[in-house]
């Protein structure tokens, strides 16, 4: 009997019995020190060593095989030799266990015996219906249990902090440095997964489970790379509805990276642009370093969501208040000002205090002062998050200018508060920890997890619970023009592009001369013509498109010397065009990613500008929210208003078009692995947009 | 008598006797402390106390005024109210003191009564001919001299570590923050000083006096602006040349930096891109917080720079491995290959080791091994940088994973070792510290840190001496044209830009149609007609640009139809230019920068192309170099290469335009406040580049 994921990953993560199968009498080894730390930490159910060794275990019976344990635990550690597991993993399905953690390392990311053995398992493991953590991971740990069943060396640590952050690791050491660090902070976690080779359970369960779980407020993610894309992107989605907010620190950022980790784990780590496309498109806030890992996980755990992007600074120090006042603005943040009730109202309590103005630099000469400010501040309405700095004083007299941020918070828990403390402040840190109130070590750190709380909040999906997609069915007509051709020429791309709803440019396509004449008399000069080739992708260098034939005589040339190159290159016909007038080139593309389906690309158009690399993803299908951010997402997005004479671009009617062009992608995703819409003219608001170039390829011939 | 800035600030930083005015007998009082932790840091001169109020403070006579002191001593610390701070200076001056540190605010930072008082001050001091620290500052440290008069809480911290970090704060709590982060991490300093408001010493004073210092080897600065620009660019140049790296934390990346500066302390921040202009010029280290200002300056006091960009990872926890190597891809740096010798060499070592790459993850089991790999990719020459990594054993056996770096530190002390802990660590930074090796607390933080190495490494002009350029006087004719005009038309600039020696596409003014048909006969067509206007900025959009000509009709045509435009614009006449077939459109400007002078911009040109954003600038007078960095500093910067069936661009001929332009700026600054070649054809390799639009504002009438 096959039972549910969720089911197995409570046995997993919140069991009532464990057994240690491989458990060594020696505390001082790992496989002693495992069973003494689960003791040490507290875990209230049945501990079972299992060693054929030894009579006892850290003070508990040792029984001799998993058959002779007085019942099925709900967990079994293994931690036997690599070439033993196979047996162990029978043994526990056969006993009932319910979800075995491989703890041993030496399969697939080793060698290739190594991935011999661990494809030994899986098949074993499916086969019994037990589920698998690991192989080669370093354990699990569910704080509000007292469960620490892992092998970081960490877990030397005294005290094991339970919290709100959900962790999960595809590097067992890099779950280690999390805890030692966050427990240095006085930042406690709900679980903490180390995933390991991901043989049975993968990154997408853990998370799924974490969302579903009450105890976990953020879930903070090492990741590499994942298995199974529509997964990935069904937990995304889901964390977002529940407003779980996932903070992930992804490797592969460069192919090095890429590099090392298949080496490391054996992890495809996916193209990094899609991974950020889909960080964006389902508001996953990406960090890069561990301490923004924790520090932002933990804010969202504590932090009310902001209503919007106006900064308040009330700081005891001047420079750092200068300082993060910049970093805000550099991240696009409003360093709101104060306004006339504000200032009023202080200028009245205060009256020998000078500028009152935001950041507010009260010095720490005066802590009733700084805390009569940061009240004010709080209370104003004028600022969305407010952002308390504490100099010298912070180190030196935590409870001076950090009790005041506690209490205020205590009445004022509306308007998210992010602190930063100037000197090295580790009393402070842990004082506000412990308060709830989220701590931020650098400047940097602060700006960004501000401008990360603020995106989040006007997410427009973000706790809606339903399906988000309407997502069109794939049109008979169009897939079967899709499956018949190995690949499309233009035209045939132009016309599916119009089939797919964008709007394109007047055309014919036409066998012949003959046809190209007869033709031009239903559209209007001037046009453009080009000799039609699938053959051929730079039909410019080729002298294939002929532009600005303003009349009858201009199109007769145009076609002789298209003619002419006939013999260099193999022409299916012509295509014959309206030139379009005025408007900016875009591309529009999409692009089939192996493990996430079709992806939307938008950028600038034209031959030169695909060097710029400015461009903007996201995984379909797409909202018009989703077009809405990629346009803003664009290095260039100011291009968009208004800009030399010429008025603000119809961004509607791109994001109309990009849409559509992602539903045809999305409901086409089996035939479609490449469109390429290169120059699409956008114009004027109110005049739309035009396809003026496409290019279709199929997966037919893949 | 006048005497030396430098020799002021030698009695200013390595006093024999400190007189402090307005000390305190209550050593709870800011005024008493100041005393109390002179004495108790160990100064060894002779220290007064002066105020009428006391006998003694601190266990030391105190003098009721400055005159009753048996010496006049080499600096008065004043902290008295900011009314009496100009007689106390006045009694400095007549009593011989060397310098004075005003420690009072309340001057030009604070209000408009404070600037008089201020201003009144420094005329006191300037007449007296003695030298002023602030006023507003937080005072002045020489940790190699036991000197420590300031006003920072962080002075209470136990000890006061010697270093080689000289540091220059305008804001005495950065400097506070900075002295209590690095003395947790157990790195040093060889000076401290905040610069208060600069009345009269300034930033570039200070940086002067450090970069002669034996005892300082890196510098560390937060800046907020410069008063003298020509006087900072001199010691950049200095600092470079003397291989004294420089490494600066400014403010003012956004407008919210900005305007927070003025209201902190009154200064005026500059714009941000001409301050990045000349720290890309001068090797200047740029970074964006305040961990990492000392960690990096710490990296050059104790790092011997490398020599090339390859790095090597060895790492006991594969995830930090991994993301190490990720994070060095993204800033450019070569996560190198092991070369076959290395490769066999450790393969006879450790037979039973599994794949032997870099980065090299050799896990903690063995430490040994960690050892032995490590020592083999130092001595192994595959490698510029090495860095290792140290997983939880860092935080629980410092001396386990930490103990080999030291060992391998003083037997290869050629290759710079950069470390990084993955836990919480502080023990294991601090014993890296003391024995002068460089760690760092984030993955992020290290990867940037080894980037600044390598680039600081291979800066050109670092550690020549000597005069760096040659400036090209100006030329009087040049000179007399640039004065003579109010401002210049498009064929007057483009004659000048012709005359500072760059090449200019063939052309011609003409003040009348029949003098273009006569010119047009000179001329290659396809050729370009313009209506030259001095009023009219954006000539396209107002059709006064007709591109294409291919004969003379079309020319008569192009004349008719801007001849038509004379009665809604004042045509000075027409530009008939030969057009450019093929290469690719660059920008090429020139803006006089109030404190830095003329400034170089170049990006890609055309009209929308602006909108991008994608440019790099220099202060002038540019190098050959200067101008090839600048093209490697452009996002687009793979437009150089062959693209699309074009050759490479002629980077050389374009780097030789930048440069004679950026020398007839520098020579002519008196007289050009604005230059814009817009669009500059860039062709390919061998063929040149042409100006074919120029723009030249003057500066008589500003």
């Amino acid at each position: 009997m096959q039972t549910t994921t969720a089911a197995s990953l409570t046995r997993l993560l919140k069991p009532e019995s464990v057994a240690i199968v491989g458990a060594s009498a020696n505390l001082e080894q790992f496989n002693g020190r495992v069973v003494k730390n689960l003791l040490r930490h507290g875990f209230g159910g049945r501990v079972y060593p299992v060693n054929p060794k030894y009579e006892e275990v850290a003070g508990l019976r040792c029984s001799p095989s998993l058959d002779a344990l007085p019942e099925a635990p709900d967990v079994a550690f293994i931690t036997v030799g690599r070439e033993r597991v196979a047996d162990v993993v029978r043994q526990c399905a056969g006993a009932g266990v319910g979800a075995a953690i491989i703890y041993t390392g030496g399969f697939s990311e080793a060698d290739e015996a190594g991935a011999h053995l661990e494809a030994e398992i899986q098949r074993i493991a499916r086969d019994g219906g037990i589920r698998v953590c690991g192989p080669n991971t370093a354990g699990v740990h569910n704080f509000h249990h007292n469960f620490h069943l892992a092998g970081l060396i960490a877990l030397d640590v005294e005290e094991m902090l339970p919290g709100g952050i959900g962790v999960v690791c595809q590097s067992g050491s890099i779950g280690g440095a999390l805890l030692s660090r966050a427990a240095q902070r006085g930042i406690g976690f709900s679980h903490l997964i180390s995933c390991g080779n991901e043989m049975d359970l993968e990154v997408s369960d853990y998370l799924d489970y974490l969302v579903d779980d009450s105890r976990t407020r953020a879930i903070a993610v090492y990741l590499e790379g994942v298995r199974d894309g529509e997964k990935f992107k069904k937990v995304l989605e889901k964390a977002l509805r529940r407003e779980k907010p996932l903070v992930v620190l992804k490797l592969g950022e460069a192919r090095e990276g890429e590099r090392a980790a298949l080496s490391h784990t054996g992890t495809l780590v996916g193209e990094d642009r899609v991974y950020e496309a889909l960080f964006r498109k389902w508001s996953v806030t990406r960090v890069d370093d561990l301490e923004a890992l924790f520090e932002v996980a933990h804010m969202f755990c504590v932090s009310k969501l902001p209503e919007g992007d106006r900064m308040g600074v009330v700081t005891t120090t001047g420079g750092a208040g200068a300082l993060m006042a910049d970093k805000c603005g550099v991240l696009g943040l409003k360093v709101a000002e104060v306004d006339d009730a504000l200032r009023t109202r202080m200028k009245e309590k205060h009256p020998a205090f000078g500028r009152i103005e935001n950041p507010l630099d009260t010095t720490i000469a005066d802590i009733h002062l700084y805390s009569d400010f940061l009240e004010s501040f709080l209370e104003s309405k004028c600022f969305d998050v407010v952002i308390p700095i504490v100099g010298s004083s912070a180190q030196f007299k935590p409870g001076m200018g950090v009790e005041p941020i506690v209490r205020l918070k205590r009445k004022n828990p509306g308007v998210p508060m992010l602190a930063y403390f100037n000197p090295h402040a580790e009393d402070a840190h842990r004082l506000l920890a412990r308060e709830g109130i989220a701590s931020f070590q650098s400047i940097s750190g602060c700006a960004h997890a501000a401008a990360a709380l603020v995106r989040y909040a006007r997410v427009p999906g973000r706790g809606k619970e339903g399906a988000p997609h309407t997502v069109a069915a794939p049109s008979p007509s169009i897939a079967e023009r899709l499956s018949a051709a190995r690949s499309l020429n233009e035209a045939q791309s132009l016309a599916l592009v119009r089939d797919f709803g964008l709007p394109v440019v007047a055309h014919r396509f036409c066998r012949t001369e003959e046809e190209a004449r007869l033709a031009s008399r239903d559209l209007r000069f001037p046009l453009v013509l080009k000799g039609v080739s699938s053959e051929i992708q730079h039909k410019t260098e080729r002298g294939l498109v002929k532009t600005g034939l303003g009349d009858e005589a201009a199109l007769e040339g145009a076609l002789a010397e298209i003619a002419g190159l006939r013999e260099t290159c193999e022409l299916e016909g012509y295509l014959l065009q309206e030139q379009v007038e005025g408007g900016v080139e875009f591309l529009l593309g999409v692009k089939r990613d192996p493990q996430f389906g079709p992806v939307v690309t938008i950028g600038l158009g034209g031959p030169d500008v695909e060097l710029l690399d400015d461009v903007s993803m996201r995984v379909t299908p797409l909202t018009l929210d989703d077009a809405c951010e990629m346009m803003d997402e664009l290095k260039c997005k100011k291009i968009f208003e208004s800009h030399r004479g010429r008025g603000p671009l119809d961004k509607a009617a791109f994001a109309e078009a990009v849409c559509r062009l992602g539903e045809a992608a999305f409901a086409h995703r089996e035939h479609i692995e490449e469109m390429d819409l290169n120059p699409v003219f956008l114009r004027e608001r109110g005049k739309g947009c035009l396809v003026a170039d496409a290019l279709i390829i199929t997966r037919n011939d893949t």
